[in-house]
């Protein structure tokens, strides 16, 4: 029943190998498993997550999307038309980003063995552009960009676990990052680093950076969009919007002088238009992120320790 | 702990996504969830099964097995000692192929909610040889190769799982068949079809040749190796050998005046001791196999319908 529903995207049948031509000299694979609870939530579902989830690993790497394998574990009794909801919101994404399906497999597991439905996507990509991505190219003088507001995707899945009701409801922002990447790359904007805010929010992005660059990175809370009702939520359950989940989001560090170019490029396109500047790199403290407090102080980010939102992807 | 585990087969880091030089110019993706339950049985373990499965399935696509990205979810309470038994196992196995991970990613489920351990592998394989093993090329004229016993998987999990004590005890045949099959290629035989009879056994593997390739596929039961006690635990449990899974066996198919060659280089191989010639491709009843039974007869062989074992790999 799986290929039918997974539209153009899908060869006519799905066999759990395929040959296809190398889509280029610089490959890129990515693989994630999703096991996000609920599997539908306000904004997306896991079909919608496992291809966006994908595509941003690539995108995140200078990597445009080809190809994707599917494996779906199925828990006996998961609905079949849930499984179809998911998989053809799977579909849709990779359509729109024009990455097809290769190979794909399915297990069933017995009731009480499973979790509904796990979906393991693996993404096999193109480095096109002279850019790369890599965490560790953050250099001082870059201007530290982020595409849009957070928290939405954890909050949204959060939200819905706990029964709580916001005013207006939150809805995830997961969404496929290739189209509005690619716009930079093709712009020849220097790039120097691309991270993808999820499991771990802002802060792990901002720490990975400072990290792995040996720089250090100031933001400033200011100037972090985050909506109102997610502000709320997280109030309510004692979280903090910068180490809650995103899926649509991205950061991106280049020279300082190119900001502005980046910014009118990223606020052209639909999921960027609450882009901004907020924050820039530094030599020192090296390895270290730090925020400017929106009460005028100044604390260190660290890496969210335990599981904050478990299952959020 | 993942990557030091994984031995010389993993980077230092094992990120979700990694760059990689492309492999060559005809590439094969292919992707499968392990879900075997117990996770460990006699002659291997999930781990073992997850690495042969990828290299077997890229094997029979006539595709040097290249780069693997490996997913994880794990049931909380899963002892990591057990996990690391099973990626020791899987790094044992990329470690003898010569393949390598790329890309790795773990989840972990709530207690309830998943079934232990699930592992899905990716594989990105590179053909590099003339044949390339696709079912639909067996033609009327050429032999049918297997690579030796059949039953031993399916029959080795199931007795475990049904506290069943043969004598001899009945071990796994998991095991990586590219080097064996590098050999019939390398020796440049005119392979027209491969096939490793996994789910669904002989009986799916050679129906599903029968059927791609429009020809009539005709096996003596009397030349199909089972050891006696696979023979003994179907008998026991009502099974057909000819229809229980295999994880280290493979389905050759070529013409008849090469078969002898093939079965000599299939024999020098440890793998493949037991090879032997079991049919023939005929051109009628196109899309049929039929089994000569040992008892002078004749059946159609039929795919197995339903799951006469769950979750056997």
């Amino acid at each position: 029943m799986i290929c039918p529903l997974l539209g153009p995207a899908a060869p006519d049948s799905l066999d759990d190998g395929a040959c296809v031509p190398a889509p280029g000299e610089h490959l890129v694979l990515t693989t994630d498993s999703y096991v996000v609870s609920p599997p539908f939530f306000p904004g997306g579902d896991i079909g919608r997550l496992a291809a966006c989830g994908t595509i941003n690993d690539l995108a995140m790497q200078a990597a445009e999307p080809t190809y994707l394998t599917l494996g779906v574990i199925l828990e006996e009794g998961f609905p079949l038309r849930d499984l179809a909801r998911a998989l053809q919101s799977l579909a849709g994404v990779l359509a729109e980003t024009g990455m097809r399906v290769a190979a794909g497999d399915t297990k069933v597991v017995e009731r009480g063995k499973g979790g509904g439905l796990f979906l393991n996507t693996t993404g096999l990509g193109v480095r096109r552009y002279a850019a790369d991505g890599r965490v560790s190219s953050a250099q001082p003088g870059d201007a530290v960009l982020l595409s849009g507001t957070i928290g939405d995707h954890g909050m949204a899945v959060m939200t819905r676990r706990e029964g709580l009701r916001m005013e207006p409801q939150i809805l995830s922002d997961v969404a496929p990052l290739w189209g509005m990447i690619r716009e930079l790359l093709e712009a020849r904007l220097p790039i120097h680093a691309l991270r993808d805010p999820t499991r771990g929010g802002l802060t792990s992005a901002l720490c990975e950076i400072a990290a792995a660059s040996k720089t250090g990175i100031r933001v400033r809370e200011r100037a972090i969009p985050v909506r109102p009702p997610v502000r709320a939520a997280c109030s309510l359950l004692g979280l903090d919007p910068l180490n809650v989940a995103n899926e649509g989001k991205a950061l991106i560090v280049l020279p300082a002088a190119a900001a502005e170019r980046a910014l009118a490029i990223l606020r052209a396109n639909p999921l960027g238009r609450e882009a901004a500047i907020i924050g820039s790199v530094e030599k020192c403290p090296a390895g270290t992120a730090l925020l400017e407090t929106a009460i005028g102080g100044e604390r260190q980010l660290t890496v969210p320790l335990g599981e904050e939102l478990p299952r959020i992807c």
